[in-house]
């Protein structure tokens, strides 16, 4: 309790995001890759017994984290330390063939890869199923007509449906994005200090198609399809620019997204579930608080200022490789995806507990419904002869003395009345009646979502 | 000249990417929406003659722009500025029927994203020339040994070429996105004020089919395959957030590359062309300064700051939309472009005329050998049966005292002798003279090269 | 009509802002920056005529803009093109000691804090307007009852000048820092190609006074009290640094108070000034959008976003100086402040015209009263010796089935009534009454007012 | 080991800083807070008992984190939990008073204030430290001429105590600011829900200076000169954005000192201290990486990348709270501190074991020097009666063909040769004997120094 405990990992993210960027994943990651490399090497000629290979399979798991921090603090050197205390363990006799051939950047590289790609997994299953709720919630209102705002003023109707099918073209967006980045990941591969496969010229006799497998048949055993075929020392750190990239997107959506919710809960027309004996405020406990919400727009803006490192460390790597990029590396893509994998939690549990109250959303399009209508009345006048230009000044003027008497204390909404009056308008009570309809004014709201889900989310969903 | 002058204009920027972002352009192109609106609107049976179509065809190139600021005194409006501008013109049987059904979101938003692609492929073109100019570069150059560099410190060989094709990863990565992005990309479309086709309810007797038509075949009758499904007032703000993204990448490929041509220059290994008359300092006239590299460079952290607007401004739309992305999208998008066609251009001219010093290359790779083989020697070692741990230490201390008899006035690099000397070596004069071979030891950059070009460069390059 | 137009040109920012960053007032800065240079040089001693001076002095506006283009197009370098265009109307005899022992950065940069230093004093008088404006609406409104709102939910009451000064505490931490950046602000001086005053100790043999004397008095002659006494070629870029951030913490501020009035022109409780003829949607003309307050947050977008160029220029300017500064500064240093500029006249605009809707507000705090003052009531049951924590828990509970009801349809807010039916609260109906009054409701928000005005605003406007 | 561990945590920061940001710090600090409210109170007249008080008193430190755990885990509210946990300790009669007429902001607010000024303390006695540091080392090299470099290129001497000159210049501006950030930091009293002092309007019967009272002497007791006058719920996010922008500023200083030494360990001029055992690679044992300086460079990056979130914050917050700071301000602030302390120890380590080699930086001198001096001869030979932009122009064209030569296999630097035969420059032997000692050729470099340390360094050290 006397350290700072990063909220992250004590409140906010799951265990399964936090176990990928942990020491234990790291180094058991590292010691697969050391014993795979053998495994490889030795399909592919270089002398190593199956006694050297079994001694490294079978420490894969049990690493003595104390032996590691000794050996760090003599070499301080990460690598080295943990190189020492697996050999330790598998025997001299493994020891000799142990990192044949590689460096640091081997382990260190593809381990990052490894934790990026299971953190994209991750990241995707928790998106699918927001994607879904959201399907759901979605169909389930896609008729309810509700004030639409822009400019933050009411301004015609939509339905929830359509609304949140909004937030869902934000989500597919990022979904899209997600799925280009995995299709593109490549693993970093076994080429050596500068990239050039070095020490492999000399182990395989200068035959490149060997040093060639060696990489592709690696990549494979550690589930990656293809390797990068150009790389320094590192991979390009353009990759984890373009993870801090679609990182920030997706909660550039969550922000979006929650800012409309905590807009509606104001409204009261949406609220966030609230448990039997949560305090809202110890001083205003009347007080219900879209405080996930708001959570949520929180972590995002963490997670947003994260992107400009990313793009950072690219553009200032020299040469082969600097290490500037390490310390960095090692706070922003964890807690980046720790953030997010936090936001949609959170989104989670609002979705699955929210409170539609359809009563104050019919009051609200109630009272507003004259004055919103007014392109429609537009419409009506236009097809029945009128000019679109002179009538658009005409409403204008009207709606502004309408608005005038509200704000001087009027109670009723004048407007109509206003335009049956004028003749110019060419309308009727009837055509009025026609156009003042709820169900008439949402346009194609409706069939918009329904087309939506059925040809762009669904096909995204099947098979998930 | 008192005012302001923003220099992409006056000094970087190419003609054509001035002409996209330009409002002959940008008006020109709300025109053709309108005429094509009215047009595609009579082939799915509205009411609107061919003369109407013919008086609004005829008048999309000669735009009064003295006319439309008139009125955009006097409406405070831009697009009522230009529609009343536009119905002078075209008459006021035309008149009736333009702007039917729309809003200004219809031009505004749907230029924008013509803007967009067309300068994508402006972008697209010039990034193709690079590409191919750096593939003859590497190319030319792939057995070229030279100094690799990590940390800033000599390590190991590796080619010219080889260097050059990192680049061109680094550019691969830019040009895969930019793919990606264009072939997501929607039209914004024809839907009202706030996305649901409203009036176009209206107008088409509610069939969705017809609103959906008009949708798409507009969006085609404007050089788009597809038109987003969901829209509110706007498309989603994250797409001009993914095209600052790309941009920002594709700034921090080109920083990257001149901060190595910089250092590059630095070591005199490459040189920028220099022109006859060309000075480089008032102060001091020897120095040959790799000023456009430092521009790309310059230009590029100006690329790179404005990403983060994008997201700023996706994350905070509410609702159906605000008009606090406007502004900042005037700002932001088109001088992203500008600044990139600029580095663009500067990264073709540095390109097309850099000069590589061969003969300094290979001083600095004979002066450096014997200290970055060290990882050779103990391959070597290790093969002839050495404990790489023990040697790799040794190989460490002789090291250290060679470089501090170099630092105190030794002419000579006498780490060769020591490794002679010392047995548990098991290293011959036959086995250093091996290794101290520069073309034996550039591990396989050649083969990497190659391969690289004929697998991945190529295949892009076609048809291009 | 066929390039891009920057809209902080043409649309947003003052002509004296335009002026300041226009090759006029650069480039008539540096034949200043000569003239003095030849002065101050001449009062210490060096050879130099009344006649020579004299040249120079009346050639400091005449600049022949086509022929520095010429001489640019040879030279490439922008320095050179100005000198030659310069001497060629001073005559040779100038000529001769013009420029002498200085370098380009001795223009530059010198003109760079000069530009900055104008820019600064223009905000700062625009930046005293709004806070007066701003001083006046506070006090005019500070005993207005109006809700406020935490997390967006009605929360207690203040007052309208009471959020107005919170606006004005936000203005006034801008304030302090621009006073702070002006009375730090330092000339860069004369000091050579790197910063040592190289040339002077030539000129003055090797009397370093001398050369302290001609910076200090220089630097004096231009309108600076104090000059860096280390520099490199060029002053700390940290310096432009500190100047984007002061702009981004005032487009924070300006974010922040937009958003505020956003936000109540949506309750209707505030609005914009709408012109006769202005349009707001021309789809929906009752609308009046806060299109001022929008823009002013788009303009802050874009500004905040430059920032980071600052930062990124600062860190990565390498030993002496690199120029990868450059076209960089001249894209975000003007722009920031243009933007800047163009917001604070949108403030201005906005508070001139405001109209504030009494009754509304009053409306709403009618409506909302028995909610928010259970505070109120739990401090006074506290005061009649009720127990506290029960008491929240309890009235916790009681508001929550009350917002039931009222979201099931009931028209009337029970909350009083369940209150004064249960005993442990201890409250009388007279009790309740009293609590039940605005104007003992506010707090202490008009005597904050009140004092902040005289403590902090008055004191920063005396002498203004 | 199977969590992510911070590794500002568990590798970078010192144990002084990651306990100001720990539980235990925060949660005393509220229980002082709550005690010396209850003090100030009963001063203030309040009727609470000095047994009250005591049991408040004893209870600071003896914090059960099991018990709050369970508390927040039944009101899922940090404050409620941490208030009852402690009124469990106090007794039924403290609890009466506990926590009398404030609200959650009152301990999260001043506590963030108190935390941030301890850390500023904290960050101010090591970048003290860290000036003294680089005062010594400047006086120590003030005189050692070394080359310096523009564009990366070589360019005229300087002396290596000048360039550590600029970097103190840099960390000058930072602690400027620094002391202004302090000077004006308030405390944010206590000042109820939304800032008014509406509980204490009744606690105090309407005595306005009771309540300000109040405000000011718990200020004084936890340690604040001054308090905000003006709050809403909250103090005003744009002190927590100054906080990121000086810790980024910092940053960038660190960044660019740490870049320099980069470049000049590659050029072996300079040398990060070297431990016996240290592995710099574990392929490439000869090298000796910058790696504290790379590592410096990293974490500057990082903080660099929170600065936005601050402005972020900032300009979204509002009316007079929303809680989408929260989660954020838990993230950026501690680590930004977290990674400016670590930034700061690196740096001390780094300068108090740096190596400087002298023989190699007079080494390279020797060899540019005629090149770089090119600007003396033009002096010389301008005082000689040359004429200056000729004669410019002349050194450039035989810059050029002699760099030729070199890159050509010339050994043997021929420009003064060439000078001499030219009549033009009027110089003789003797006067290039004169220009070409290194001593001469660095300006008033020294004296810069001196004057630089004694103007402006040790006036701020003072009392230090």
């Amino acid at each position: 309790m006397d350290q700072y405990i990063n909220p992250l990992k004590s409140r906010y993210a799951s265990k399964a995001m936090l176990y990928i960027f942990s020491p234990k994943f790291k180094y058991t990651t590292w010691r697969k890759l050391w014993y795979n490399l053998a495994l490889v090497q030795k399909e592919l000629g270089i002398d190593i017994s199956n006694n050297q290979l079994n001694n490294l399979s079978k420490h894969i798991e049990d690493i003595d984290f104390e032996l590691v921090e000794k050996y760090e603090a003599k070499f301080k050197h990460e690598v080295m330390a943990h190189l020492y205390a697996y050999a330790d363990l598998a025997g001299d006799d493994a020891r000799k063939i142990l990192h044949l051939g590689v460096t640091s950047a081997y382990l260190m590289d593809n381990t990052d890869l490894i934790q990026i790609k299971e953190a994209l997994l991750l990241i995707e299953s928790k998106l699918i199923k927001l994607i879904k709720t959201l399907r759901e919630f979605s169909i389930k209102h896609k008729d309810l007509a509700t004030l639409a705002y822009t400019h933050l003023q009411e301004a015609q109707l939509t339905t929830l449906g359509k609304r949140s099918s909004l937030w869902l073209q934000s989500l597919i967006f990022d979904f899209q994005e997600l799925k280009f980045i995995m299709s593109n990941m490549c693993f970093r591969g076994v080429k050596g200090t500068i990239g050039n496969q070095n020490s492999f010229k000399e182990l395989f006799a200068s035959n490149f198609e060997k040093a060639k497998a060696l990489d592709i048949n690696l990549a494979k055993k550690m589930g990656f399809d293809k390797v990068y075929k150009m790389t320094s020392q590192t991979y390009d750190r353009k990759f984890d620019s373009s993870i801090l990239n679609f990182l920030s997107n997706l909660a550039q959506s969550a922000h979006k997204i929650t800012n409309d919710i905590r807009f509606m809960q104001h409204l009261k027309e949406l609220e966030e579930h609230f448990a039997e004996h949560q305090i809202g405020s110890s001083a205003m406990p009347y007080k219900k608080n879209p405080i996930y919400s708001e959570r949520v727009a929180s972590l995002a803006k963490f997670t947003m200022s994260l992107q400009s490192s990313g793009g950072f460390i690219a553009a200032t790597q020299w040469l082969e490789r600097t290490l500037d990029d390490s310390a960095c590396k090692r706070l922003n893509i964890p807690q980046a995806f720790l953030a997010t994998d936090a936001a949609l939690i959170l989104l989670d549990k609002i979705f699955n507990n929210i409170r539609v109250n359809k009563k104050i959303i019919e009051n609200h399009v109630k009272t507003e419904m004259p004055f919103i209508l007014t392109e429609d009345i537009l419409m009506k006048a236009t097809k029945n002869g009128g000019d679109r230009q002179i009538l658009h000044e005409k409403i204008r003027i009207y709606s502004m003395q309408v608005r005038e008497n509200l704000y001087s204390g009027a109670t009723e909404n004048g407007l109509i009345k206003l335009i049956l009056n004028d003749k110019s308008f060419r309308l009727t009570s009837k055509d009025i009646d026609e156009i003042l309809n709820p169900n008439e004014n949402i346009g194609f709201a409706s069939y918009q979502v329904e087309d939506f889900i059925k040809e762009i989310i669904d096909p995204i969903l099947k098979n998930k």
